[in-house]
């Protein structure tokens, strides 16, 4: 008799559906039959800007030492990190890229009988890795697109381990100032972790917008979850980090895998912390770019979410699906957010102007192809 | 009241030990003040080779893709994969490195009130993966070193849901050949999955080793998992890899992060894969250096566990500790095992030529100075 072998997987994983990542360059050019260099990927709210030099070059030297094991506790990187944010090195915890993390903090604290709140409209990996672990995600409805933090305190019970909270988020580009997030924090028990999700917080541009590293004083059940892959454009390398009490890092460091972190991603992280130009690029070519995509998207009648990170959420009508087709059939990838429980929306990643001018062009063709505005 | 995070983890995690892997050149270059090259590193299994030209032109290449996410269905290394052992892509699950593949298959298939079962002296992955799951770990009594495998399967309950065999394993060296694995996967129910972990396969020189892909189609519930880490020289860019049935490989590429392989290794293993001359020198090198180890413990009247991996396990006595730490002096890392159970033996990886030959004479001049022989 044949096994039916998911029947033996554990709860949480048989219901599990994967994530959707962004469409890769090389598959869509392998099924239109397209050249690569024709595509326009503004899918994964990647850097439009092409990796720094300081980085490819240590990245480069490091291949060199390719057969011998990254050293698992990342020494160089943490003392580059630990300067920059003035925390000491027990304080922090290297993955593989910041989902690795965010990941074993859900294995470190949550199981079967815990609930993990997080916002409506928030990353798909929060109900993933609570899934994974057999705990009880808890969705608290979305304000304006962004977290209600009343109504996430609120949802705080005595079963909450953990409490997922993105700022700037993803996909919506909602943001949270300062106060409003030391208010949420002040309302949290000290024994219900916090999680705050700043993969995109170098793109944040307002006068009081919230610093994380700098509540961890005061806030012991804070961890500040940051990455490599968004305004410091190592996306492909894998790298992210979060910040929180000696205690807390102290478990997350036994959870993780021992050389987590490849010998390659760790150089180049290390080294493009010495090119605040390069990121200082990245905020004012992502500054301008916004600002291109959503003063078109005035002109063309479209209603967009103001967004605070590298991308925009724009409200295409119910026809969502069938515009990212077309955008698609013209080289241009986007995504879909249906699966975010978006349906009317696509989210555009910010590029160079001239990327962000072909898809603002492509998107005005697909609408009109569908019939928009009629 | 300060709070204990510590008790708030979930109870697996509460009482794991961190993997102790081996000493990075650079942190004893730090404690000695000595300059990196001059130490030697035969401690963590690494091809002393140095990675293959063919891959790091590769993954050259890739780093300038860095600002981008990988293709996280590996498209092109799996397209090698399914041509080199004749398998579809389906049946492939890629990992950042097998340790990765280890550990998610763990989480997919146990977890608490479940038991896994796997030898003593085996890789010290399996034991930690089973208790983060908080599944029961089931350490079998070893055989002359070896895992036991009648014993094995007798130790398989209605509770077992996953046993590991390393084949060979690691730190022992010890294997079995192709008959004595068969009769042991036909002793196991089909609803209890076998993990058969061969990350050092391509090194054995038996006349009847096993291969584990050749098993696949006669038994549905085996898992096989490779490495690129070893003969393969890639061990510092982390990617790894299983061939299992395609119903369980989709659960497993369900749990894995989307993003767990970087880009460039994804480059690397693929252009590996077209480098067999690599792959025959690894061998080569290492079939030589067994022979010059083996012969130079023979000749310092050592025991050691006879091998078929890249490392030999040799028995220096109860102050192995001490040993240890006398080679280090001397700028040679060597990996003790008392962790493993096996306080009077260290391992040695087999280096070049000449980094065997300063091995063996550092370990002359330790033992004397420890009394050894006396």
């Amino acid at each position: 008799m044949a096994i039916d072998y998911q029947s033996l997987a554990v709860e949480g994983v048989q219901a599990l559906s994967p994530y959707q990542p962004g469409k890769p360059i090389s598959e869509l050019a392998r099924e239109l039959g397209l050249n690569p260099d024709e595509i326009i990927k503004l899918a994964s709210n990647e850097n439009p800007l092409g990796p720094s030099s300081k980085a490819m070059a240590a990245a480069k030297a490091a291949l060199s030492d390719a057969c011998l094991y990254p050293d698992g506790n990342g020494y160089d990187l943490k003392q580059k990190l630990s300067a920059r944010f003035n925390v000491t090195a027990d304080q922090l915890t290297l993955g593989n890229g910041s989902n690795d993390v965010l990941e074993v903090i859900a294995r470190c604290f949550a199981g079967p009988g815990s609930e993990v709140v997080f916002s409506q409209y928030a990353f798909a990996v929060y109900p993933l890795a609570t899934q994974a672990v057999g705990a009880t995600p808890v969705a608290v409805p979305a304000k304006d697109w962004g977290h209600d933090l009343d109504a996430m305190a609120a949802a705080v019970t005595e079963h909450t381990r953990l409490v997922f909270v993105a700022n700037p988020n993803n996909p919506t580009g909602t943001v949270h100032d300062a106060d409003a997030l030391e208010t949420f924090l002040g309302k949290i028990p000290e024994n219900v972790l916090v999680v705050l999700d700043e993969a995109y917080c170098e793109y944040m541009t307002g006068e009081k917008d919230p610093d994380g590293v700098a509540l961890l004083s005061r806030f012991p059940n804070l961890i500040v979850c940051r990455t490599f892959s968004k305004a410091w454009g190592l996306a492909g390398l894998r790298v992210g980090y979060s910040i929180s009490s000696p205690a807390i890092a102290d478990i997350l460091n036994r959870v993780r895998q021992p050389f987590n972190v490849s010998l390659v991603a760790l150089a180049a992280a290390t080294a493009v912390l010495d090119d605040d130009e390069y990121l200082q690029r990245s905020r004012e070519i992502n500054t301008a770019g916004l600002k291109q995509l959503e003063g078109a998207f005035e002109q063309m009648g479209l209603r967009y979410i103001p967004s605070a990170g590298n991308f925009v959420a724009v409200e295409v009508g119910p026809q969502a699906l069938g515009v990212y087709q077309a955008l698609l059939a013209r080289g241009v990838i986007v995504r879909p957010v249906e699966g975010y429980g978006m349906p009317n929306h696509l989210r555009v990643s910010v590029g160079l102007p001239e990327q962000n001018e072909l898809f603002i062009d492509a998107l005005a063709k697909a609408l009109a192809a569908a019939g928009h505005g009629g």
